[in-house]
């Protein structure tokens, strides 16, 4: 079967605190990047994969997404799959 | 200022183990996903600044990922910056 690869990001709701983002802009603007006005941390997860065609395997990752890789109450989730060199 | 946001991808190396993308992969499988082959988890930042231009802009991310954002021994990190809406 032909190999595809899959960018997935992953981040809180724009409503939901951000504990992670609060502190990495906090670090940042002591660090001297006085111009920083909002850091949001999520996860990028890269999935390499097998399945029948492109279209197969996007629907694979979005039950991926939905069953495992975000929380749907906390959660948005976007991604992009590409056929594997 | 003009703002702008930035999209901060940081991952591990490609050799570097990685206990926390083989723990996603051994749960999508486990969900019936046998396709899955590999998967890296790394972290995905959203970051809003303000800056001259978007020349400065991007210097500035990439001095943010040098300093803080990722771990020059044991990740790599790419960025898009684009003027914020």
């Amino acid at each position: 079967m032909p190999a595809f690869l899959a960018a997935i990001e992953v981040h809180l709701k724009p409503g939901a605190l951000d504990p992670q983002g609060q502190a990495v802009g906090k670090g940042l603007r002591a660090l001297g990047h006085a111009g920083v006005t909002d850091v949001r941390v999520g996860k990028h997860l890269r999935v390499r994969l097998e399945a029948a065609d492109a279209a197969a395997a996007r629907a694979e990752v979005e039950r991926m997404c939905r069953e495992l890789l975000a929380n749907p109450v906390m959660e948005t989730f976007s991604f992009d799959v590409v056929a594997a060199s």
